[in-house]
Parts: C-alpha cells; sequence; structure tokens
C-alpha cells in the first residue's frame, strides 16, 4: 500500500477518471435491445464481465477469472483516440492498433506511481490473444454482438450488409478457441438466424 | 470446472446476459462530460472498476480488489426493475431497497447450476456496507458523480436543487470510510465548488 500524500495521487487519478469518461461517448454498431441508440463501448465493457462471469465456469481450461475481467475492462480503452471499428473491416488495422496503443500508453500513463503499468499489460495481453484469459477475453467480445443481434432480428448485420458467412469466418475461430461450449451453442442459433433473414447480402 | 452438455447451460446464460442488457437504459441524474444524454447505470458500474483499481493501492487498510470490482459490477443491477434513485432521495428507501432485493434474487436466479448464488452475495454484501471492500466500493460510487459534477460546473446538482451542504452531509461518511485519501481530495474541491456556485438552493 502507497501512502498519499497531500492528495499528491488523488488529482491524476481524477483526471484519469474523467479522461476514462470518453469512452462513454465511443459507440459501437449495436444497439441495446428496445433503445433508439447505438451501444458504446463503456457500457459494453461493463456486460462484457458479467458475460465472462456467467461463462467462466464452463471454461475447458483453467482461467484466471480475476484477470480475465481486469483484461475486460480495459480492452476497449484505446478506442478514445481511435472510436470502435467494426471487427469485420480488416483494411487499416495495423495503423489502428497502432494507434489504440499509443493511446492507451497516454492514458494509462496519467495513473501516478507507475499505476497505469499493470493497465497497460492487461491491455496488451488482450491484443496478444495468447494467454488462456485473453482468448477467452476475445471470445467474450465476439459473442456479445452475436447475442444482442440474435434478439434484435440481426439489427447490426442487417444495417451493415453483414452475410451469414461473413459472421462465420471472422468470429468461429475465437469463440472456438477460447470457449468451445459456447460455441456449440451459437452455431445452432447462426443457423436458425440465417433461416430467419437476420443477415446481410 | 462443470462441463456443459447440450447446450443445457449457455441458453440460460444468454437470457441472463440479455436481461442485463437492461440496465443500459437505466439512467442517471449525471451526464457523461460533454454528452447531450444522461449516463446509464451499466457504463457507470465500469467506470466505477477503474476508479476502485485506480485507487486500491492507496486504501488504507488492506482490500480484496477483486472481490471489489466483482461488487461494482453487479451493484446497480436490482435498478433493472426499479430504476436508479439520486442518491439523496431518502423517502422510500426500505420500500425500494426490498425491490431491488426481488430483482437480483430474480435475475442472479436466471443462471443455471447455481451460478447466480455468488452474485447475489456480492450484491449484499454491498448493500450491507460492513466489509473494508463494501465500505470502498461505496466510497467510489459517492466519488465519481462528484468528479463528473467537479468537471461539469455541478450538472446534476443544479439541475436537481442540491445544496453543498446536503452534499457534504450525504457523502462525507461513506467515502471517509471507505476511502480517506479521496476524502481528504473532495473536501477542498466541494469546498472550491461551493465558492464557484456549482451548487444548488
Amino acid at each position: 500500500m502507497i501512502k498519499a500524500t497531500e492528495n499528491s495521487a488523488m488529482q491524476p487519478i481524477a483526471n484519469f477518471i474523467l479522461e476514462l469518461d470518453k469512452l462513454k461517448g465511443v459507440t459501437r454498431k449495436t444497439r441495446p435491445l428496445g433503445l433508439d441508440r447505438y451501444e458504446n463501448s463503456a457500457e459494453h465493457s461493463w456486460q462484457l464481465c458479467l458475460l465472462a462471469i456467467s461463462l467462466a465456469r464452463y471454461a475447458e481450461t483453467a482461467i484466471d477469472l480475476n484477470r480475465l475481467i481486469r483484461m475486460l475492462l480495459v480492452h476497449d480503452i484505446g478506442e478514445i483516440d481511435t472510436g470502435d471499428t467494426m471487427v469485420f473491416i480488416e483494411e487499416g488495422l495495423a495503423a489502428r492498433k497502432a494507434a489504440e496503443l499509443a493511446a492507451v500508453t497516454r492514458i494509462f500513463g496519467m495513473l501516478p506511481d507507475g499505476g497505469g503499468a499493470e493497465l497497460l499489460a492487461l491491455w496488451n495481453e488482450f491484443e496478444s490473444g495468447e494467454t488462456p484469459e485473453a482468448r477467452f477475453a476475445h471470445a467474450v467480445d465476439r459473442s456479445m454482438p452475436v447475442l444482442l443481434n440474435l434478439a434484435s432480428e440481426g439489427q447490426s448485420w442487417r444495417e451493415n450488409g453483414i452475410s451469414y458467412e461473413r459472421v462465420v469466418r471472422r468470429i468461429e475461430p475465437e469463440i472456438k478457441a477460447g470457449c468451445p461450449a459456447l460455441w456449440e451453442y451459437l452455431k445452432g442459433r447462426l443457423e436458425e438466424a440465417r433461416g430467419r433473414g437476420y443477415f446481410g447480402a
């Protein structure tokens, strides 16, 4: 524990948390169910944590749920400078990732006493996607918009012209790798959704 | 670890996470900085987790940050049935709390294999406010709207006619008990804000 003297640490922490406030203004392509607006990356991050908690007991390899949750809390913070881009847009990916890294380096660097180092490490771990926790995090990140789309007759797929094939090609490897039981479930639901015309052309 | 057979656990988990989606539609009285809408309890919960992570190193007693984070993730879920009520409204508090307990009992009960029991325990721990983690959680929950108001010239205080005295009386005990260093900092900022006319009458 660090003794905070003369509020020295509190002002930079206040600046940091107000900088993070901007993630509430980063909009995604999915809408919260029944709401007439797009969801933002802050509320999305919250929901992913709850999905991870719900699913962790069914993971096939041991995962550290605490690290997984922290990873999900920070994984989208780079979007404060870059905005959100649909997972299906692969163009410009390298440049976008470099810009996100610059953003999180700047933002986590606002924390005093080196407090941002752990958060930066978590962000990098998510991006690398190599640990069981990072793979699980990617699986829930890919699955949540699918679950929302299945409940909204494919709102973001139809609005953005995303086909069944494109969805499956993009999400299957990551969901399967991170949480196979979830993929088994989603696979059948996606086929049903195809029959119902929930996808774009 | 539990082996999920024939997707038996996945459908109720999907139902649960879509039920939680409703928290994105529960609005509070504060606005995200620079945005023309009120913040919702889902994005607020996300932000509290980051504030807790940022502050935990300065806690005066040992706290379990992992449990604290999980507590913050679930602490507002009862509002799905009741809506958010400003902390200054004490009228009807007991009835509201009973309705929130009924809500979380219903919602966490949607999880299969008894998975909701831990979440219900965390929610109850927050409500009781007796452990160091629960006290810390209350401190960050009280502080976040203060930090937003200090940065928005007292937006929610002015809109709702909340005076300086009423703010201090309501938040000081909880912030002081949970995170004294944070209160030391906020105390001075609140006095400044009073001089600048950030409060309601």
